[in-house]
Formats: C-alpha cells, sequence, structure tokens
C-alpha cells in the first residue's frame, strides 16, 4: 500500500483495518508508527516483539501495535500429588514484583521436601447467566417453572452451537421481575468463557420464545464474571480445587524459620479473624500474587485472576505438625484457545506438559499447589518476621 | 564461568545465584537452558525477549528465564476532562481476549464524540494494617488508647523508613483480642505497597514497645492487599475515582446503537440488582478486563486487579440523554517503582504522559475514563443483543 | 412446697427446677420472688401475665418469671394474590416502635388499591450444615464422592427421626479439611430448624460411620442460621417468595403523594447503590421493621429477623406507572411449633387463617405482601421529604 | 360516644382515629372488637394485657389492639467487669424458643466461675447517611468539598434539631453521581435513631442549599439501619463492644464438659472457615438469639436485632486453658425512649440498673457479656455433640 500513514491521517484508512491490507507485522509497524507520530511518543521496545503474529491479530487482539515483555521467573521443582498432576513440576511465573517468585519458590521447596501437595478438583464447571425480564411476579414464577421442566429442549438449543461445550445444570434466581438464568456447562480444556456465553444465547433464545421472558442482556451478572461475588466463592465457578500438605514440625523450623503455632496464630489472626474483620471475600495471605503471575506466564485471562485468587487458607494442629490448605472455589483455566496459543505463553504451559487437549485439570491442580507454595512461604516469613526485610533486599524499595 | 550446568546439576551453584558470577543476559540463559535440560521442554520463544534486563534482575523478578511477550493494542483517542488529565489520550493495552481493545475502542469513541469524560479523584492512601494480639480485651482497649493518643510518636516512627511517604491516618479494629491498626499513607507517584509495608514495621515496633501487644503480622488482611474486601470497597485504597460523561439521545443512537433506556435498564437489571442477587462486591460489567490490559501494558501489579476492578457503573436518565459513570474506590496504581520502569511498560507509560514523578493521579484519571469507555461499550453491546455476536466474530470461537 | 424463697437461697432447690414441684404459675411466681429479692427490683408488671403457661414452661421457655407484654397493632386490610394467600387480610404488628404501623398501614391501603399483591413462592427447604474434619484434602474428595453416591442411605438416616421432615437434597462444600453437609429439607408447616437439626445429626453419623470423616459440630455454620450470609441470599433457605404490584401513575400521585419516577429514583440511589456502596446484604428500606413486628406477632423465632429481612426491592417504570417488588429469598416461618401455640400469638395467627397444619406459605405470602406495602410506604415517604416530618409526629420524640 | 363500630362501619369514624375520641383502652377495645366482628378472630388474649396505654398509643404505637404475651426468663448471675457494669447481673431473657434460656443460663455460670466477663466499649456512635444527586462527577467533588470545609455550619444545623445528640464526624462517599453524607452523632443514652434522622435532614437543607446537590433522601442506606452491611460491621454503628473471658482447662472440663483443644476446633472450623465459605458477615455461633431475647425483654428496636447481632466469636489458646471473646461492631441500644420505658421492658431494664439516663454503655457491656455467654454455652455443646439432645429434651420437638 502506498503511504498508508497519509491514508490514516485523511481517515480514507481506519487505524483498526490496516490487517486487510497487508501482512500482521507490517499492519502493526504502520499503526505503531501511526501512533508513535500523534503521540510523539517512541515506541521501539514495544515494537521488537519476537513472537509470530499472524493469528495473534485475529484471534487475540485487535489494533495491535507491538508486544509488552514481562519477565518471566522459575520456581520449583513442585511436586504435586494430584489426580490428573503427578510428579515435580517448574511453575513459570510472570512478574514485574520483585520477591515474588523468590518467595514461591521457597514455598516449593518447603512443600517438595514435605512429600508433595495433595491436590483434589472438586467441582468444574463454566457458568453463564443471561437476565431476563418478566411482566410481573406470577410470570416470573410460571417462566421458571417451564425452564425447570424444559432443560432438555433448553440443552439442546444450548449444545447445538458449540462441539465441546454440555450444559449439565441450571439454576434459577429472581429479584423482583428479573430472572437470572445460570447455565453451568462442560466445557473441555477451554476456559469456556465465550462457548458459554455464545451457547447462552442461543438457550436464552429459547427461553424468550417459549416463556414470554424478555432477554434483558446475555450476563445478567449472575454468572459471576470477573467480578468479587459470594455466588462463585459458595458454589464455585469454573475449577473448585483444594491443595494441602503435612509439614512436620522438624520441616517447620528448619526450612521455614519458625514454629508451628506461630504459622497457626497467623493464619487465624490474619486470614481468617483479619478478613472476616474486614467484610472481605477472600481469605488468604496473597494468593492474587501467585495466581497473576502463573495466569500471565500460561495465557490465562489476566482479568479472571479477580474470581481465580479467591482462596481460603487453613493452617491446623495435627500430630507431629500441622496441615496447611489452600481452596480455590472458582479457578478459570484453560489449556487451549484464549492467549494458550501464543508462542511463549504456549512454551509455559508445556513445560509443565499442560498444553493442549486434555490438561486443563491437569494444569489447575498445579495450579493450586502452586498457590499453596506461595501461601505457606509468606505465613512463614509473616511468622518470622521477615516480611519487610524480605521486600527490602529484593524488592523495589 | 566454567560449565555452569554442570555446577547447577552437581548442586555447586545455586540455580538463583547465577546473576552473582554472570552478567544478567548470560545467566538467564544458562538458567533457560538447565530448565529445559531438566524439563524437555523447548523455551525459545520465551528466550528471545528484547528488553534489558540488567536492572529487571535486581528489582522485578528472580530466577530470570526470559520474557512472556504480551500483545499490546491501542484504543482511542479518548477525551478526558481530569483535575491532572486533561486532553486526548490513546490507552495502550496488553491482552490476549479477542474483542476487548476493539469494545474498548467504540467505549472511547462514543465518550469522545460525547465531549469526554469527566473524572474527579475523592481519595488517595495506601494502607497496611499489622496485627498484633493483646493478652485480654481491657488490654486491647488500652492499647488502642495509647495508639489515639501517641499518633505523632508512631508517624515518626513510619516515616523515618521512608523519603516520600506520609503517614495521614490510622484506624484501629479489634477482634477479640486481635487488634488491627490500618495506617494510611501518601505514597507519592509509587503505587507504594512496599513503602507503607515498611513504614508499618517500623510502627509496629513503637507500638509493640509502648503497648505490650504482640506483633503477629505486619500484614493482617485490614489492609487488605489483594483481596476483596468490603473495607477497601467502602472505605478505598490507593485512589478512589469515578469517571461520567453525559450521553445525549442521538449519539445513544447513532454511535451505541441502542435506545437510552435500554442502557439504563440493563445496568439497573445486570450491574445493580444483578450483582446485589449473587453477593457481589462488583457492581459493573467488566471493569476488570479494562483494568487488566491496562495494567499489564503498564507495569502495574497484576494482582491489584483484584481490588482496581472494584467498580460500580451507574445510568441514569437525564434532560436530553442519559449520564453514565464508574466509581472505582480502591485503585492501586503508580507510575514509578515496581514495573513501570521496564522498557516497554514505561514506553506505554509515556505514550500517555504518564512516567515517573508527578504523575500517578493523571495516570488514574485516565484509567478511570478507560474503564467508563469499556463499561459503555459493553452495556451498549448487551443492549442491543450483540456480545454472542462480537465474540464470534473477534473473539477465540 | 415449704417455704420455697428459704431453699433457693440454700440452693436446696435449684432456680430452674421449681417447675418440678409445683404448677407453673406458681413456679413462675417463686421465681420472680426470688429474683426480686436478690436485686432489689419490682417486677409486678412482667408478673401479671394473663396467658396460660402450663404448655409454655415445658415448650417455650426455661426459668420463666413472667411475660413481656409489647403493644400490638394492626394494619389493613390488605389484599394479597397468591397462590396460598388469597384475598384481604388484616396484618397484626407487635411493636414500640411509633410511626411505624402507621407506615405500613399507608402502604396496605396504596397495594389494596391497586388490586393487591402478586406472590409467588419459588422455593422452600430449611437447612443445616454439619460440619467434618476430614485426614486431607484426598479424604475430604472421597469422602464427599461417598456421600453424593449415597444419598438414599443418609435420607433414610434423617427421616428416621422426623414424621414431618423430608431430606430433599445435599449439597457439600469443602475449605481445606473441613466438609461441610447442606443438607435441605422440606419441613411441611413447621420453621423445622430443630427437626433439621435432629434429622443432620442422625444423618451426620451414618456419613462419619462410612468415611470416617470427624464430626465436629452438628452446624458448621454453612446453614447458615441466624447469621446474614450470602449463602442464603443467594441460594435462600427456609421459603424464598416474592411480591409485587403494579402502580398507576395516579394512584402513586394521590395515594402516596408523590411522582413515579421519584420512587424509582430513590430506589436505585438507596435500596440499590447505597446498599451496594455500603457492602450489604440486603437491598431494601426497612423490611426489617416489618418482619421484626410480624414475627412478635405471630410466634416466630424473633433471631430469623436477620435472615427473614434478607431482602432485594425493586421498582421499575413500566406503561402508565411502576411495578414495585420485594424479594425475600430466606423467609422462615412456621405455623405450628415454636411460639405460634401461645396464646396472644396464636390468636394473631388465625387472625389471617394462618393458624396449625397447611398454613405456612399462606403465611410466608402475607408475609411477603406486608413487606412490600411497608416498603413502598416508607420508599414513598422518602421520595416525599416526609421521613423525619412522619417520626416527629408519631414517634418518640 | 354513640355506636362506634357502626360508626366505623360507615367510614365516619376512621380505624386509627379512635384515640382522639376516648381514652386509651376503649379505643383499643373498640378497634379490637372492629377486627374480630371484620375476621370473625377472637382476639381475648391479646385483649388481655395489663400494662398501661396511654402513653403507649402516642409514643410506640399506632392502631392498637392489644398486646402480646411473650415469656420471660432469667440467666445469670453473669459476672461482669466492664468500664460501666461492674458486678452481677441477672439477665432477663424474653423467647418463645425453648432451651435458649437455659443454654444462656449455663454460659454465665461458667464465665462467673472463671471470674467473669473483661468487657470494654470502642466506640459509640449513631449514624444516618442521606443521599443526594449531583449533576456530574465534578459537581460530586466539589460539593463534598464544600462539606468537608463546613463542618462546623453542618453541624450547627443538625444539632438545632436536638437537646442530646451531638454531631461528632462526617464521612462522604459517592457512586457516580450519588453522593451518600454519613453522619455520626452521640446520642446520650437514647438508641437515637431518630435523633439522627431529624438533624440529618437539617443537614441535609444546610448541604443541599450551599450546594446545589439535590436531596434524594434523608436515608441512603450507608447508614445503614436494619440491613446486614459491612459499612457497619467493619466502622462500627451505635456501639462497638468486646467480651472476653479466660476459662483455666479445668473449668472447661468440668462446667461445660468438654476440653480446651475441641472447643477452638469447633470455633474455627464453624464460626470462622465455615462462615468464610458461607460468604456471612457473621461470625459466630448464635449471637442474635441472645441479642434478640435481650431486646424484647429490654425494650430495644427488635428490627436492630439484624445489626446488633453482628458478632465475631474467638477462642484461642493461651496458658492453662483458652481465651473465649465475642466482637459487636454495632450493637444499637437505649435506656431511655422507644421501648424502654413500657412497663414489663422497664423493669428489665432495671432489673439490671439499666434504665434511664447515664445507663447505655452500661447495658451496652452486660448485653456483651450476655452473648459472650450464650456463645460460650453452644460452642460447649456443639464440642460435646449435644446440640440435638438438649433440643429434644427442652425444644420444641
Amino acid at each position: 500500500m502506498d503511504n498508508p500513514q497519509e491514508k490514516l491521517r485523511t481517515g480514507e484508512l481506519k487505524l483498526y483495518a490496516l490487517e486487510k491490507y497487508m501482512e500482521a507485522d507490517e499492519a502493526v509497524k504502520i499503526r505503531r508508527e501511526y501512533i508513535e507520530e500523534k503521540t510523539g511518543a517512541n515506541l521501539s521496545a514495544v515494537g521488537k516483539y519476537t513472537i509470530p503474529i499472524t493469528k495473534v491479530v485475529s484471534r487475540n487482539i485487535e489494533n495491535m501495535i507491538g508486544c509488552i515483555q514481562i519477565p518471566l521467573g522459575i520456581a520449583g521443582p513442585l511436586s504435586v500429588n494430584g489426580e490428573y498432576a503427578n510428579g515435580s513440576f517448574w511453575i513459570p511465573l510472570a512478574t514485574t514484583e520483585g520477591a515474588l517468585v523468590a518467595s514461591i519458590n521457597r514455598g516449593c521447596s518447603a512443600v517438595s521436601k514435605a512429600g508433595g501437595a495433595d491436590v483434589r478438583i472438586f467441582q468444574d464447571a463454566m457458568t453463564r447467566a443471561p437476565v431476563f425480564a418478566a411482566k410481573n411476579i406470577a410470570h416470573a414464577a410460571e417462566s421458571i417453572r417451564w425452564i425447570e421442566e424444559n432443560f432438555a429442549a433448553v440443552k439442546e438449543a444450548a449444545e447445538k452451537t458449540t462441539s465441546h461445550g454440555k450444559l449439565i445444570r441450571i439454576s434459577t434466581y429472581t429479584a423482583g421481575t428479573s430472572v437470572y438464568v445460570r447455565m453451568a456447562y462442560e466445557t473441555g480444556d477451554a476456559m469456556g468463557m465465550n462457548m458459554a456465553t455464545i451457547a447462552s444465547e442461543a438457550a436464552a433464545k429459547v427461553i424468550e420464545a417459549a416463556t414470554g421472558l424478555r432477554l434483558i442482556a446475555s450476563s445478567g451478572n449472575m454468572c459471576c464474571d470477573k467480578k468479587p461475588a459470594a455466588i462463585n466463592a459458595v458454589e464455585g465457578r469454573g475449577k473448585t480445587v483444594s491443595a494441602g500438605v503435612f509439614l512436620p514440625d522438624e520441616l517447620i523450623r528448619t526450612v521455614l524459620k519458625t514454629r508451628p503455632e506461630l504459622l497457626i496464630e497467623v493464619n487465624m489472626r490474619k486470614n481468617l479473624t483479619g478478613s472476616a474483620r474486614a467484610g472481605a471475600l477472600g481469605f488468604n495471605a496473597h494468593a492474587a500474587n501467585i495466581i497473576a503471575a502463573l495466569f500471565l506466564a500460561c495465557g490465562q485471562d489476566a482479568a479472571h485472576v479477580v474470581e481465580g485468587s479467591n482462596c481460603i487458607t487453613t493452617a491446623e494442629a495435627v500430630e507431629g505438625g500441622i496441615y496447611v490448605s489452600v481452596t480455590l472455589p472458582s479457578l478459570q483455566v484453560g489449556t487451549v484457545g484464549g492467549g494458550t496459543g501464543v508462542a511463549c505463553q504456549n512454551e509455559c504451559l508445556k513445560l509443565m506438559d499442560c498444553a493442549g487437549d486434555g490438561k486443563a485439570k491437569k494444569f489447575a491442580e498445579i495450579a493450586a499447589a502452586a498457590v499453596l507454595a506461595g501461601e505457606l512461604s509468606l505465613l512463614s516469613a509473616l511468622a518470622a518476621g521477615q516480611l519487610g526485610e524480605a521486600h527490602k533486599e529484593l524488592g523495589r524499595g
């Protein structure tokens, strides 16, 4: 194309449309240069990406101008005793927060020396909840009765839109004339949000036609996507996973440099009572740090850190030591789709043998074990009064 | 160094210690090769980073093995009428979620055509809350009295540790014998979490010595860092910001392709009533998507998406149109420190003239305006029943 | 008995045991006199109760010393169009808060003039959730699998303890090694908490024996009885009921002395947005006032005001007027058992033809309609700026 | 008056207006007979009240038809070591729930044998929060600035309306254009809700005039009255009180019939972890039971059981025993005004020397100690596996 910058300036060419007329890398370059010109900014670092982007510009982003490079560290090995993940894993973590990888690494060492983390998945379903308007309370009640009695028809409509998704359950809720229909799907190894959205829209049309309910929005916030919500914390969304480890007294002393009763006390006064007093939905020390770094490394949706980091951490005395656990009710992960196919992210998944089909549950188990390692490490540091010191040495100062 | 891989294998050399013996890039390469050997994984994409990392390995990460490259898109221009941000801004967004940049872009267009977003910052304070143990209820009460009467002494101890931070307020809470001392700091243009931690630890020692309270942990979860918590949603943490825009009826019809009363209804049944029914702390459509993409682009702490995305979105009828707003009570951002100095991230901040000293409030205002654009776009799409279609076309399929 | 006061003083006779040796009224009198002597207090008003108490002292209270007399007012008639309650009802309300009965009365008038409240029950189940300790995460997962696969056995054990209760559903949750088994019962016309407790304890023993889980407490707070909890607000507990009414513009103007758009605005800014901003679980104006007064009048458990008053109130514009509704997810009521048989309370139930078998759902529908009346009245008063004036005139000053 | 029933039937006489034409008792009788006639119900028990009602019909209720009589039991003595309550108290409890008084009584015995409950009040302020509408975000910000800078003027306006109330603090919050102004008052010995409402309305008018904000409602639900809300749980409303007691091992074994570590475990798995998992705002066993029974006995507002029962219960190991505590952040009580002057209720207050001026804090301390007794007793019963048995024996069966 001749003189695209000029055409962008005149509006003859739309900034978002460049990929229609040229190769992806060229389009990205021209767009970046246009932005540099408009703003006077230098975007050279952003422009020096090295990943192939032909698929990226059609699947993962619009208006691309380059890439952000986020440092990637490694923690581990971490020993995991799950139903899907069994063995020793290196954990890739992308972050710019100093001290984080080192902290998780210390936790991995403690968990592994203790024999590894027990992990189990308790539930697995992605949800989407359209909201409808009923004419009045009686109409809402009738409509819900119809939905309950016609699950098969709704399921059929939903599943026609997808080869992988299965509608496994519907829960209905009302607030006055607003009717929320929460549909829970098995989504295979995809995180499944888009699949669930498309299927739910098809289902919603069937419901609308049969009941006279008026569809207001394909998501009515009882899904509840990317907001902290008790419905997810209580009922789960995505994968509900727990990881736990027994730590003998000796190991607590030598590896974690603290005492069992102090770990229990920190957990009780901070993670349980402190969170209770703060009106929190999260009862943990810093699960979000681990989830965020792992999600960035592995091409997960970064906005799902909100729900994925929901976590209750426990520590209890048992004969000869303590048992520490994390429970994540709403961990949303995928090993296909989304950002999982982007070059670096795909390598990180492969590093744990978690890329592609049949790997989502394995990945979820490893994620829970990593959170356990991170929690254990920070709780120990707090118990030993070391938090500030760690940051002074490794952190941003 | 001769044969570092062999030394790593024998344990003579520690994986985390490589940077002590060689240049950063070399250390990262050797570590990556070691991990490749141990796991059989190919980490070539991860290894092809192009940013300078000498400072990164000392400030932002440990055990570095390369970088993750995340696609960066651009939305805008977005017109902002704030106290710190005034003018038209291009918004950098790093994401792998198809359709997101396009959606925000559409919102930017609507907001700008409507004259821009009004934005104001209502509060600005970073908090840290150590937890102490009192001997009993009477001791807790006495100790709190001491803290209240000796604010100056506590402040002095805290501020000795920092050149930028100011302790502006202390709030005390108890749960039985657990005493939580929530200290609120002005932290200049840094996000300020580490600064607040270090200062609070110094303050805690003074409190401990004077009251006989026993320090349990330098963070007692009433801070409340990286957990969704009502204390932050209600009282704020970091910056409390609102952005709003008046949209004339005509613009809603032509640009957003929907009707005012439908936008209001979607907002009421989804963002307000739906979230209420779900027991949510977030009353918005997808603030986390915008916050996450902007935070990744600009070197913010990705785990702060949890609190930063807390948002109430409103839409109300006014003469001749509607007024739409977003309120973010706990937006934690910095323009110095953390990941803001990493090459690509720093360019993104500069793109908005938001890098370095004196820019944090400006950045916060732009962030709020961007969330407004994103909310407006998704609400419009939902109102027009277009959500699924948008994903089918642009998304991951 | 000779000289019981002397025997009480010496400890020969226990204060709680008086009913074993004498008629109820005599026992109450002696106990009251003993307390008067010990404290110097005059309890003559308390002693002038007029209800028969022979059954009361064995079923409703221990250590009885008399009665509290609470003023009873009447509101109505209230027109109700439910599935169980159809017709016009007078609402008995016991309270000492001036202005409350008058306010509800005004609401009854408005609802009735508008044709009455549509009411529907969406769900009906009382829950109890024992908590168990598992040995570790794997044990928790196995045990839950056993429970899911052996619902019939658990149900059989639970139902052996009761002639009325049916175990209809079990939901399991974990937090680390803590396993919560939430059992949902149909309890006929009893509120059903005790029935559910006893049945759940029998069920728990079966679970304990089969799984090796250790029973920690027959209630693990996921029930969640008498605490405000999202699990109840979202999933319901007791009866989930909605009531709604269409109010034509004219009626709003003449009866409620305000305008439709003001009512909607008050509801949006106060009940929805204000509650959201406050981190509230209740999205209403004063549902607790109506529930408390009705519960006291009708012998319900006063501590259930906590959950019973959970309510979302909505107001939306419809052609020619507005539709106002209340949704109560966790209304716990009974028309047999508890305080329903005490003389005055029983009369109040009978006043609405709600005493005894087959009446609990009817009573729940009337309760929801009464809450609607109360909400409507206060919202109208607020919309008209009359709240303070009403209190000055009628209230406590 | 001649033939009032006929005049009521024809509408010549209004049901609510009877007190204007005759003595209170006569009016109540005629109204009751009218309702009996209209409904066919027998209200003889309701009619046999014995309290004087001349003041009651003008202050506490409208449309009175009689009284509800609620059985009153006594628990204690309970030893309290507070700043305002010091000594041994008998606790009056009105309830129809069998087993409750006996349970609290057992707790009183344990607390007293252990030397009594330490009690302290940490805060004391009643709040009311009008909501205003701003024109836009900028207007909201300006208006808040005005309020902050003109506290004295707002305070003056508020305090002109009351001889007892003092406006001690204002906190402002926004959600878009909705501006919430939370005013905190010292209200002397009155619970103070009406006082705060009237004062806040006067203050609101000053704010409205000066800022151009439009007053929407004198309560905007950030007060937050009679709804479970994090703002109250976190920041307190009414009185924030804690009570605690040290229990030696021996006493736990002999009086509470259980073991220290079991009590701690029940508290952790049920009150802390279970409530956390349920998304609860209450972290206690049954605080609402004690608060409800005490409030009914003492003329408190029964709807305040919602907030008053908010409670965190803790149990921790200490040298030689355990320390158990309750913390009630939002206990709203009064010893003047409201129902405190009604005959029986006033006697109950006097029984604890808590009637009238200068007694509200004393009453609050006793209430907290009573909750502690109740919590301790139920936790012990659960720990010993006795809950069901207790109900079978004493309860409604």
